[in-house]
């Protein structure tokens, strides 16, 4: 049997009792791989804010927790077992894990988006259980193998550092790009990671948070704003005045109306607005301006292609995403570990699903 | 002396006594080409919407017409002198004009945008001088030779097909496109016809005219939907019923709220919206559904690069342009023909300014 | 038992006793689909080149035949059994078949290059068999339908039209574009086809043979050249004169090393040339023409995500290659139907699989 | 009187006899800036091989000296006129010079590719003077502010610096690339340099020298290969060996037989070899082996739109060029440094134009 953490059904707790009673572990059979599957010991999971709004709220949107949901998804461990049609992994692989498979060829897979697909499986998306458990199967073609010198928490952190790579790339960010970060959570440090990695000449960010502005400093960022009762117009002009021009790109990655609104009248004509943060349904915006002066607006939803070019990354030591680990769990604290992420304490929230390996 | 037509200042006529007073001939004298120019001899020029708004009222956005400005902005005539510097062209060359001359060669010039250049000079947008007159001087390397068989007033339409080729290219129309066109205004034909020559394979187009849809037929529209009460939703589940699937484009036209929401909801994941109708500053659109579903918001400045494609296009009669043209005046009678236009009669009302020459 | 029309390992018949010998029918049990699969009863496949030199010589380049082969990629057929996961096809279903299918998800598939994938199946080519039987099981996700007013035919013809397709998207032809087309065989002919239907404005096409530019004529080359003893500098120079200008794109249909020289020669400064054609591994070109020029070398394997393209227009009526079939034969004459397409006879060569539909 | 460095005609020693009579200083007169020229005091100027070769051979290719022309075209300078037109430009104004300037707005310029112009001016190539010399003018659009934090050495290596930015542009270099450079000659090492700063992982180089593949390590290369008899398909596995996996990209610089035909080999399916360096005009390469791979082969001609992006990274301080420059002389040891750049000292050799500032 396999301890795993979940978050029941929406209905529990629905009453707005709170969190604690919609978290709970459970024992549940070990898994046996597919042909195309292998079984993991999982090792590091991270813990996302969707984690914690599901746990919290039951759902998301459109996706609502209605049996009891395995949370996890930003996860490594090592490989115990592998289906009969398996040859690129073997037990005792570490991996890392992408949560998004496909289940079907269709014209999204084919076409190198199957992020898009409709019929793709996501860790801990209803009714998907997620992998924050001891024992887990995969599809296989969706754990890559980690280099010795990476780590199983560089490995679990890949999956963050995937939505910085897809916005960056869709963003195209490129050699001496001046980019605008708006919003320095977690997923606004990955994009400064990733966009200076890329080679952009200058990032700039934004937060309501002193702290995390210094957190972003440290990442890379080169100019910090802390945004007060500015408007958009002004957060714009701000932006602007400390990179000496425009930037072409701008990453929003707090949904708020109003600094998507920024996020338009701040970057530069012919440039790329690329939406990170998800805020409410519908949002007013200055289309004409944008229009007219031909910046795209892009969403992202997830990624693709992107473990093996971590992987690449952190192999080559160029690149550190360590310091987003600010504290670490044991399993059976998970409950603990949602509260702390919930708190806003920290930056990334790691539960150590393995008693016998205590590696990072 | 040269007679051009002109919308006189937005001080004029300003406390609404109409448009008559707005719009006067007068007699100015024929300009001299400097060393990159040329001299024309203006031949055939169409009648944008924009003409008719600054000769009602006066501005468009921010553009305001302080002096009394030539109108007209899409054009061709017949070139009598030429500056010193000039090789490619010479006296009685018959030439297309490009209306937007970049001034400086800015970073927007050097990466092949200038239609983004701030230094931008463009016909008969304030301050800037149109071309409806008899004479008129014009960076020579913005006048496109026309092919023998290809008439001045093909050579004319060339600025709104443009609008079409602009739009279709920053929307990525190519082989087997599903096309969703919103609008059925001259704009919105154009681009049912740019986007059939690049391959798509159907086309759906909506308007509140029946008679405008039935234009939107003959000029290539596979499918239209005569809108009236739906909601956007609505209309992108018809756009998706008649295609069989959803758009992978579409080229919004009108800039009416609804109509962009409907944009956005009707686009395949993955797909573009091309916004090229413009309405209010301000628009509220589901932009979680547009992003989670990377559907790429675009909108369109004018063009670049499209008058040696359409001339390319002309040459070959591979389009016909031609039911495009549906009046004729002689520059005599411009404010009849400015009349007609307002009127929203036809599709494109044609002025004829030289006297000496009656071929199309 | 369903028969089928094999070529015999390169043992039968490698003492140059002729392809009498290395071609025949034998019967094979129908075999049973798996669940992701479906078993199609064969109607129409067309003969390609390769099929004549696997049967002629047993290999092409280091693909060589074994054992027994059943030959035939350019196929359609109608559902007579689905796999248990499959969801969108159902016995009845008219169907055209990709005749490559990846094996593994791997990093070419993610990327939407799955026809670079190393583990692709692809029917005929040693040592998987092909399709040119009567029964035939097959990937579901690379079977597609085929609407009610596309017949079987076309359906097969999909598989010489995408190498059109995906050359032409290779090289980049969109609207406007000046395209050379070397070499007027089946497959030049549906590149000028493709490249027509991408907005090309002019294509001149090059062969030895006059009957062959006439076919090229009808299928809508604007320009042909009769080459005979010119200089790969002098086919370039022709082929200027002609267009009125240098192509942006030239398609290499033959492989022979002065036309690819020719090609590079003919490419307009920041054009492409497509290597679709394939002649002798070593060829002598002039590098620092193309280079300085950055005239862009592009190869195609195969391929991909031409399927879908194809259907959509072929169902709008927008591109005719019914004048490409020349020569039909049942099954049971395909001994008849090879030697017809060895001895280079009309373009396409279709073989009918199924005595009780009559249908083309 | 302004003294500058001239390579006389290609008759003057054409016997043989040498460089030294090829080579001398000659004073002309001050030039006057047009109306949207400078004039600059010239700083810095760096020597390239097509200096020397000019020098030595008085021509390249079709580029023939005909009359004695002023050498140098990798420099920088102060401002210390302007014509009546400039605006962003004022004396004092310390600039690089981007050598290269279209004299037409012709089809290549529009579309953002203005390198490709058969109209440019470029700095010392025949007939067109550079300016290793006192007083120089050029077009203010092609002359680029320095921030006070970039010295005139970094601006004038921007040159060489562009021509990696420009290759590795075109080679689609991106986060997680693996590359292969092959040849560590200057263009080699710049090329690393680029190439790392756009996040690739992992850069391999070859080259003869293990003292240049040495400075290629101290620059950031991951992994060196001295060649001596290898193969092309042998230097290609040793390539495969070092990164762990085929590279997406080559970089060639060599321009040599064996080197391009290697490239190929080395890139992975999909991927693109760039071909930086020149060698002979025709050469024979594997052409089949590219082609069905899709491994594409773009050359590149010196360089678009990269100052602005070069200037950037300078001023942020992410990229350190400095350790290029090895030898510095002032403009009257200019032959001495012509003959220490052609001994093949060091990696680049600097000529200081102006005695009155000893900066760097």
């Amino acid at each position: 049997m396999a301890k795993g953490c979940l978050s029941p059904s929406s209905g529990a707790g629905g009453d707005g009792s709170g969190g604690q009673e919609r978290c709970r572990s459970e024992n549940r059979p070990v898994p046996e791989p597919g042909p195309n599957e292998v079984l993991l010991r999982m090792h590091s999971v991270g813990i996302c804010g969707s984690d914690v709004h599901y746990w919290q709220h039951g759902r998301i949107g459109d996706f609502v927790v209605k049996d009891p949901m395995v949370l996890g998804h930003e996860a490594s461990g090592t490989v115990v077992k592998v289906g009969a049609g398996v040859t690129h992994l073997k037990p005792g692989d570490r991996v890392a894990i992408e949560p998004g498979v496909p289940r079907e060829m269709d014209e999204f897979c084919k076409t190198g988006r199957y992020n898009l697909s409709p019929t793709i499986f996501f860790c801990a998306t209803p009714p998907d259980n997620g992998n924050l458990c001891r024992y887990y199967k995969h599809s296989a073609s969706y754990c890559y193998k980690l280099p010795d010198n990476v780590t199983f928490e560089e490995g679990a952190l890949i999956e963050p550092l995937s939505v910085g790579i897809h916005a960056c790339k869709r963003a195209g960010v490129t050699l001496g790009s001046k980019v605008f970060v708006s919003g320095s959570g977690p997923i606004g440090l990955v994009n400064v990671l990733v966009a200076k990695m890329m080679g952009a000449a200058a990032v700039v960010i934004t937060d309501l948070s002193a702290s995390r502005l210094q957190k972003a400093k440290e990442m890379g960022a080169d100019f910090t704003i802390q945004v007060k009762n500015e408007t958009p117009q002004e957060v714009a002009s701000k932006v602007e005045s400390l990179l000496g021009c425009m930037p072409e790109i701008t990453v929003e990655c707090t949904g708020v109306q109003a600094c998507i609104q920024a996020g338009i009248y701040a970057t530069r004509s012919g440039g790329t607005l690329v939406l990170v943060g998800l805020g409410p349904d519908m949002v007013t915006v200055p289309i004409v301006n944008a229009a007219v002066r031909e910046v795209d607006i892009r969403g992202i939803f997830r990624y693709c292609n992107t473990w093996p070019v971590a992987i690449a990354l952190l192999a080559s030591k160029r690149i550190n995403v360590k310091p987003l680990v600010t504290h670490r769990f044991p399993l059976e604290k998970a409950l603990e570990a949602f509260e702390t992420t919930k708190r806003g304490e920290g930056v990334k929230v790691m539960l150590k699903c393995d008693p016998s390996d205590h590696s990072p």
